[in-house]
């Protein structure tokens, strides 16, 4: 790599990003990031700060006070939830139905927690009376899941979770990060404690930013490990109780004290990921929640009759699919990255490939956010025909898209 | 706050960010950010991730293979380096001069490390021979500060530093958030291990991205703590060793399986905070790293004169002062508050209040990046000398700026 091709100007091909997300960002959202920076401290910045979080809120279908950003990819909230939550020593029961369920297992373990996995086969969810047993037996502290797992394409049904713990006394944690914006997400009604989400599938942005909301119950269990730190402490010094949490980067007892009135200073805040964020969610309840919803269970709808009308056979249990995100079997004798390539290759298309037990068994195929339009839709279907006649399967031509049309408008 | 507030255009001021950062980022910067997205596995995303490293080297002044990028601010990059390389009970020497170098020990308290501390007065530096001593009484696995510290706008002198750490076994690291791109880094020369920075500051960027370069020494030790996720494990297990290290979104060693020709998928990389960090580093580069530093030093010795020319006094020891930011002395009587609100209302310029031993008694002026500029310091000087007037003290009218001008071309 030499010099001059480093100095290239940035100008990535137009591609249409129909997998698992990233997907496309919604292009206002790229607009509104160009806006100049301010000083973190700045009453505009601040200004900026507040409206993000009454932005969220019924985006998260919540009134928490706490619903914010964390600085970074989706999985920094997931590990700023937990660390803050959790303190080594302490039980958590985790629903493990993919690979993010693995995640928080793997992220829980790093933190000393003592981890219970209530697992079921990769394309099923987990009984509600399964988690109330495990409750009973495990005695955990917190109880924690993903709502949507794109790497099984399954969505938790989470109603009735909350009453569940709260019952037992137990705070709940779901990562929404593949489903905000796109499935319904009601912390409140669930009774769900702390849910946390990212801006690159169904809210249309890039990642690198973590919305999150947290219960007034839970902002108390973190609240009761606030540390402040040395550099900031003045003449009259803030009394520190509690165990210390394990990270100062994720420590959330600090971020809501900078996300205050108190504006304690913490990180610096990513303020261009910050305009995306506020942008992202502008778009969202600009076209209200209930349109955006139906927008992607056609696109999911569409998706699937397509899908099926190509002779291809969809993975997962029908009742618990995400509409975001489609799993579908390579057939038998074709070359599942040479697909992939031809997609990419010829139409600008990318559609995902899977994880672990699932690689190289299906491709998923997402519509999600600014991607979940019903021409996307139409576009990957009648792509996909046309690679997989080049690698030898024949699909009856034409009828992936006619039913995918059909069931656009069902 | 009611919804038409929340849906109104994205609109900031065009303020002048004089302070210690963030500054205003560089337009270029902010316009590659508005590229479209990419797939994270997308051979055009990857050869985007590798000209960074490549960007990022000679910025770092160094070879290292290891130079890849952080997802989140500066602070994730000192905690990701941190908690990589330290494990619980081991011993760690930090060198403290300011705030941040409390925070270097309060990141390392809370990985379980043992922390020695040479603590010099707000306003010195570390003298060289006083590591050694610490390093030969305390038997450290590794040695940490920060380069330029904003608090106290003190550079440490790190020239022989690797050398002393290599001697005893000891690895060195640095964080350079504060100088990267404005001061010289020499992560080669100076021998030291491991460097991180951000982009807020003389990179002319947004936060939201850390640089970070890595010694194959020091990856070497990452590396022997490698766990692969569960998630990612395939029929053939990759062999897990060491003992894990205490966060999964810090996980260097997994980190650079992403960043490597494994592209072992850990989180969604921030796409259009890559973008931003790529640009940031062809603006620095296409400028030249001397010609550069020259405007940086340009800044400073031109923002000191120009304050002392007020008959304000500059804070702190002449010979160690980083040279794109200035702390100044808040002249008796005055309210600094009061004049920086001035600064803010009448001038849209900010610049920087302190924190804890500092606080209320100087102000921190920067001068970075794309406000590292002969008529930004020379409109700043200005708008201080009114608003010092407005606050009941008089400077010689327009001496600040005329020095200031007189230094410029020195």
């Amino acid at each position: 790599m030499s010099l001059p091709d480093l100095f290239r100007e940035i100008d990535p091909p137009q591609r249409l990003l129909m997998g698992p997300g990233p997907v496309n960002a919604h292009p206002r959202v790229l607009r509104a990031m160009a806006a100049d920076l301010l000083g973190q401290f700045d009453p505009e910045m601040t200004d900026y700060m507040n409206e993000v979080m009454a932005l969220y809120r019924p985006i998260f279908g919540t009134e928490n006070r706490w619903t914010f950003l964390v600085d970074g990819t989706a999985r920094a909230g997931i590990e700023a939830a937990l660390v803050s939550m959790v303190s080594p020593g302490q039980n958590v029961l985790v629903l493990c139905f993919g690979r993010f369920g693995l995640l928080l297992t793997e992220i829980l373990d790093r933190i000393g927690a003592i981890v219970e996995i209530i697992e079921v086969p990769w394309g099923e969810i987990v009984p509600l009376d399964q988690i109330a047993q495990a409750i009973e037996r495990f005695g955990p502290k917190l109880v924690a899941t993903v709502h949507g797992d794109t790497s099984t394409t399954m969505a938790q049904p989470l109603e009735g979770l909350g009453d569940l713990c709260r019952a037992a006394g137990v705070l709940s944690y779901v990562d929404a990060t593949a489903t905000i914006g796109g499935m319904e997400i009601a912390a409140d009604r669930w009774g769900v404690d702390v849910v946390t989400g990212g801006l690159q599938k169904c809210l249309g942005g890039p990642s690198g930013s973590a919305p999150i909301t947290i219960s007034d119950m839970a902002a108390e269990r973190i609240f009761s490990r606030r540390h402040v730190e040395l550099g900031l402490q003045t003449a009259k010094p803030i009394e520190n109780r509690g165990r210390r949490i394990g990270s100062n980067y994720f420590d959330l007892a600090m971020i809501m004290d900078y996300w205050s009135e108190k504006r304690l200073n913490h990180h610096t805040e990513a303020t261009t990921m910050l305009y995306g964020a506020r942008e992202c969610a502008r778009v969202t309840l600009g076209e209200g929640l209930e349109a955006r919803f139906d927008r992607h269970a056609a696109a999911g709808r569409a998706m699937t009759a397509g899908l099926r009308a190509m002779g291809l056979i969809v993975y997962g249990d029908d009742r618990y699919r995400m509409t975001n995100i489609t799993g579908v079997y390579i057939p038998k004798g074709v070359d599942g990255e040479a697909v992939r390539r031809r997609m990419r290759e010829d139409f600008e298309i990318e559609i995902g490939t899977a994880f672990g037990q699932l690689a190289g068994k299906i491709w998923r195929i997402g519509a999600m956010g600014y991607n979940a339009m019903k021409h996307k839709v139409l576009i990957t279907l009648g792509a996909l025909e046309a690679a997989l006649r080049a690698e030898g399967f024949q699909a009856p031509p034409g009828a992936g898209v006619d039913a995918a049309l059909a069931a656009w408008g069902e």
